[in-house]
């Protein structure tokens, strides 16, 4: 693969794939290699579930959370998504030179009340420093082992035509919230990200029902990424009906001033679950209970007709395409 | 703690030291954080090891290999560390706006082939991109998770009075590669990083013996910062004799010229090994056999008296206190 690293490969897009499969997976390919949210591995008898990431996000507090948090929710919510239980993680910060040890201070106080939340313990670290202005301010890379739950087999690749697509509640705002912490297009709303450690949400949701096939948390990318790549991975097609889908009005209003799509936006509180049509009204009432669920609902279902692709149901009765994620630039999003 | 990061903190020594304790395991304390390379762990039964370095080394490529390999190696130690047989590894790239695709396949196909030889899988991995002067090159943060061999109970707290230390090679290599690399001081001599995957070393001494109380991979802050690290943990003195520290030809020039202490410069190949003394002249053997210990020495023995300190005979037949660890101004080493 030719060129350079642009912010695209960044965005968890189209070019964010075409990276890693190039790049990352011609060379490290192996049975384990994971396109899920976390690598499902054979250990001592049990079955493992081991996920990373590093976060970057600028700036790094915001309204809803700060850098720390979202490390921490970040991986426990990726652990989640393949039913395992989180327990333990490791943090590696590089940090730069100039960066105010009481920031950091903070920064370690919420990883600590978010990880006891999730009931996770972080077991193991590591410290760098790099030069003034070789490293924008602190980031951090959290990496999780979870215990993958007796019956859970959750991956991208198990949906199925009939499924109800559910997202557990509205969406966009970790999104919006740093695009206008940004303070770049000089608009102010009353944002909050919806940054949230999901274990205890996904343990609600397999206490109902075992009938779930797929779960991804909607990260960097949104809920529209998510919906591409498990059509993609599973090889259905997905219709959502767009008056179902939830969004706050804050996000609404911001979207419409910006041009933006809120199911491009990412969330970091937020999942899409893949269950039986079955179980979906089931799963729905457990969520409306849940701390981070309240405004749960069915947005689509999947279908067998048009692989790989999302169709939108207009409020007028109309169908249009989703369009496919890819170019977006809204880097160091978390 | 007030103040600000500075490089120090960064350095390995004891200004990282400090802000670990006061910032780090003020707030993640719990039974299972580890002092030493890897957190060990119960999963399903087994014991578990588990290790995250993030790796920023400047510059991302220098004689003996690149940050790639670098990535794997010092995962792959700190694992072997703990008597621990590789397995899985994660690793997270933050690249730089502008980086040449050309050069990340390179760092990939040498973590590829790093990662072979230690015989162990990357099975999951992360992609970030931070604009252009928000991070200078490429980052890569590995976690590593081994599976604890039968029998090996390794700690740097294990030292006892007695105790052999061995080195398993000559030392400093890789902080004076990557000092010459940086082109500074104008100085050229032919020196090359030791760089290397150690679980086969560690499977070959233990094969030999099971009477080995510490195991520390001597990489930021050199071997000095081990031994003392080790000194503190076991609450033990440690006596060198300085005749016996297999140090390179052209490390010594450089450290000649610039007034460096080797014993102070990373190397990312070497383990220094607390063993038994009747054990270590066949952990030489077996060490002199190896293909990335062929200058393995007994560099000093482990004392009731001085705990807490390294004393090193000097050629002279006296005596010195080799100088605590602590504001080296090196950073991005490794």
């Amino acid at each position: 693969m030719n060129g350079i690293i642009t912010l695209a490969h960044g965005a968890g897009g189209r070019q964010t794939s075409e990276l890693i499969e190039s790049v990352f997976k011609a060379h490290f390919s192996n049975p384990s290699f994971t396109s899920d949210d976390a690598a499902v591995l054979d250990f001592a008898g049990g079955k493992l579930a081991f996920t990373t990431d590093s976060f970057i996000v600028s700036p790094w507090e915001f309204p809803g959370g700060n850098i720390g948090k979202l490390s921490i929710c970040g991986t426990v919510n990726d652990l989640s998504c393949m039913g395992a239980k989180p327990l333990y993680l490791s943090c590696a910060f590089v940090i730069e030179e100039g960066f105010s040890i009481a920031n950091l201070e903070k920064i370690a106080a919420a990883m600590e009340e978010t990880a006891k939340e999730a009931g996770v313990n972080i077991v193991a670290g590591d410290t760098k420093v790099a030069g003034k202005g070789q490293c924008d301010g602190v980031f951090i890379t959290t990496t999780g082992i979870g215990r993958v739950m007796d019956g859970a087999s959750l991956s991208g690749a198990n949906a199925r035509p009939g499924d109800a697509v559910i997202v557990t509640g509205d969406i966009g705002r970790h999104g919006c919230t740093i695009l206008l912490a940004r303070n770049d297009f000089g608009i102010t709303a009353d944002c909050t990200s919806d940054c949230a450690p999901l274990w205890g949400t996904v343990e609600d949701m397999f206490a109902a029902t075992k009938n779930i096939h797929a779960l991804r948390d909607a990260t960097r990318g949104g809920v529209g990424t998510v919906l591409y790549e498990i059509a993609s991975q599973s090889g259905v097609g997905i219709r959502l009906n767009s008056t179902a889908i939830p969004v706050s009005g804050e996000v609404k209003g911001v979207c419409g001033m910006l041009g933006l799509e809120p199911l491009y936006l990412a969330c970091e509180g937020r999942l899409v679950v893949f269950a039986s049509k079955d179980d979906a009204e089931k799963l729905i009432e457990v969520l409306r209970r849940g701390k981070y669920s309240q405004n749960a609902a069915i947005i689509g279902e999947v279908t067998e007709d048009m692989p790989g692709r999302v169709v939108v149901e207009t409020e007028v009765g109309g169908e249009t395409l989703l369009p496919p994620p890819g170019g977006e630039l809204l880097p160091r999003i978390c």
